[in-house]
């Protein structure tokens, strides 16, 4: 008889988006006016002119004998070209990797969630709380995370990230963890470490022969110049870092899916090459990203290309300070933002996250996202994105304004 | 310290495709006529012209905020219309499934070697001999596998396919599988199982509460009546069978990036619904495919899109008439070819895969792949594709008869 992977049984489910859609889809034919939603982290802007035109030709090629493309079987599964063109844009950043320390996929997710499967289910694994739950599932999922108490789960590591410490995690006593999740700049807080925080995190991870995972997806909305763009921009980082990036926040490609994973070759534990061994498992269980997405992909990164997408992160910004302004005025004592397209708000002394959640759902007709819902460090706050369309989220401000 | 995934650290690394590409490489620059491939599993026909159209109009929606798309949110991570569609393709295949039993993925491949994430890695895993090596290596990494001693892995249960049993696997003796790899029509034999063989191993897998994992990315070259398109077309496989298909060969996806994963949800294990599980790994490590790939593979499936593709099915299925009939009258013993793009031939008596392979390769500058590669039960075979050009196929086998 078949024996199902028992740590799936232990998940608590996506409860979180789930029970925002209850409540909203419960309450929407009662709403007063149009809802908006500024609770989810999609993107809205169309993809860059350049972008299309770079998918169109390659569409066009693939119907021609001559320039169709089959299997991608160049270094690390992607087209060579498209591996340089990361490693420009890194070179632009001032951090120096080889094209070949690039693996192409096609999300940040799949491969913050995958990337578990190269190491042992015995490490002790550190998140930050409140936290992107995807860390946390794809551990439980693997056996790494414990039992969940209704709260948290009795394995793993928290690191509390709060309004008294900015948000970025401090040092852990008590138990070393192995696997270090940290995302900067934050979702779901909107913090942004800077170079010298990290480096406390690279310090300690090389004293203990620890990985970082570090999940810079959001890094194109970075403004503030003691903010590392990359992990790699810290001294050290190249013997204990594993970096994330993806286009789907920088170039507007949450439709078109590409994201890149870069793991420095000297990068080793127990003798094994962590390179290595993320290559053997792309071998036998990926195939690449679709021809036309790489050159798509490929095109966000030429100058014109860069100059376009920076038009849209840009309207995100004005966004993210509509949000901010907005929200401060409202009384509330409000974070991120500034490096990042999340605002994390607190809401009125004593107001839990879903009721905050209720109130502005039922009197502003706005969606948001409970802070609760990434953690228990979250409790009373909500998340708003900068996602949305400019006149829409001028409106759903005005409106909390009105109710708070 | 973290400790990495010791399983890994078994693999014997996949030494086939690379010894094959050294051995090429070292021969070509003394070959004395151009080298001819019919060793890789690619396809080599440009993408339908409907498919191509589509996959313009959807890069130029993206270009536009009233059509952009960004994460598909819809179930299973995939669109309405292209589940439909899929669906739609079943039922003309005789089979009902339920379209929120279609789960879309990027590759046949990824969901072959990542469906072990939900099970237990204490389940006992048939794969048949020879076998398609991501079916091993990927339940290797999952800990499934036991030890590797140079040809076996020590817990797998091989199920030989042998010219005797028409490279259809028989039950086994001892032990009772949990899980069964059942490839059809096959990589690498090209042989086809019919529904009343098929019938044997569904009866099986119902009786003991084993899993059927049937990959049917071949079934569009299914020429014989007698031989099921789906492992659904067999009485009882509702409850035992997990179903992967591609539009790869099917609609010359290769380089596109698009397949999917069939699990009907009465499939229970332990009072578990696999669907669910499968649905939640999902959630946490996958965002589907890109809409532009969502697209072509729809127009794949409308009437144009399936009488366009089918003319590339055609030429391909003349090249393997041509390999059948050529190394058929060079004296070998010749199997696949009728309802698979695969020929598995029978070397001389006595000659090994390899040097077979090297024969061919060094008289005849053709590429071949050893059988051997496949598993023990391949020695003294090649395989040959007919993803090539048709010339160079012909040429290839005119050259083959010249030497054999």
């Amino acid at each position: 008889m078949v024996k199902v992977n028992e740590n799936y049984l232990k998940l608590p489910g996506s409860y979180l988006f789930q029970e925002i859609g209850r409540r909203t889809r419960a309450f929407q034919d009662q709403a007063p006016m149009p809802i908006i939603r500024l609770g989810i982290g999609d993107v809205t802007r169309p993809l860059a002119p350049v972008v299309v035109e770079a998918m169109v030709k390659a569409s066009q090629e693939m119907g021609h004998k001559e320039t169709f493309r089959g299997y991608c079987e160049e270094t690390c599964t992607a087209y060579d070209w498209l591996r340089y063109a990361i490693q420009a844009d890194y070179k632009r950043q001032g951090v120096e990797i080889a094209d070949d320390e690039i693996f192409v996929s096609d999300g940040a997710k799949s491969d913050c969630g995958m990337i578990g499967d190269i190491f042992s289910a015995d490490n002790v694994v550190a998140v930050c709380d409140p936290v992107y739950p995807v860390y946390v599932d794809t551990n439980a999922m693997d056996g790494r995370a414990g039992e969940y108490d209704g709260q948290r789960w009795t394995n793993l590591v928290y690191l509390p990230c709060t309004a008294e410490n900015g948000f970025v995690p401090e040092l852990p006593e008590g138990r070393v963890p192995d696997l270090i999740y940290i995302c900067s700049p934050n979702n779901p807080t909107g913090a942004a470490a800077t170079k010298d925080q990290l480096k406390v995190w690279v310090d300690f991870a090389n004293q203990h022969g620890s990985i970082i995972l570090f999940d810079s997806a959001y890094e194109a909305f970075i403004t503030e110049e003691n903010v590392p763009h990359s992990i790699f921009e810290v001294e050290g980082a190249r013997t204990c870092a594993i970096e994330f990036r993806s286009f789907s926040k920088t170039a507007g490609f949450t439709g078109n899916r590409c994201a890149y994973t870069v793991i420095p070759k000297e990068l080793e534990r127990g003798g094994a090459s962590l390179h290595a061994l993320w290559n053997r498992r792309r071998a036998s269980k990926f195939n690449g990203v679709p021809y036309v997405i790489q050159r798509a992909a490929e095109a966000s990164l030429t100058d014109e290309g860069r100059a376009q997408t920076a038009q849209a992160i840009a309207y995100y910004r004005r966004n993210a300070e509509v949000i901010r302004d907005g929200l401060s005025a409202a009384g509330l004592a409000v974070y991120g933002g500034v490096n990042a397209p999340y605002i994390w708000a607190r809401g009125p002394e004593g107001m839990g996250s879903w009721d905050l959640f209720d109130l502005l759902l039922k009197k502003a007709c706005v969606v948001t996202t409970p802070g609760a819902g990434f953690g228990p460090s979250g409790e009373g706050y909500i998340r708003l994105t900068a996602f949305g369309d400019a006149d829409a989220t001028r409106e759903a401000v005005e409106r909390i304004k009105a109710v708070l």
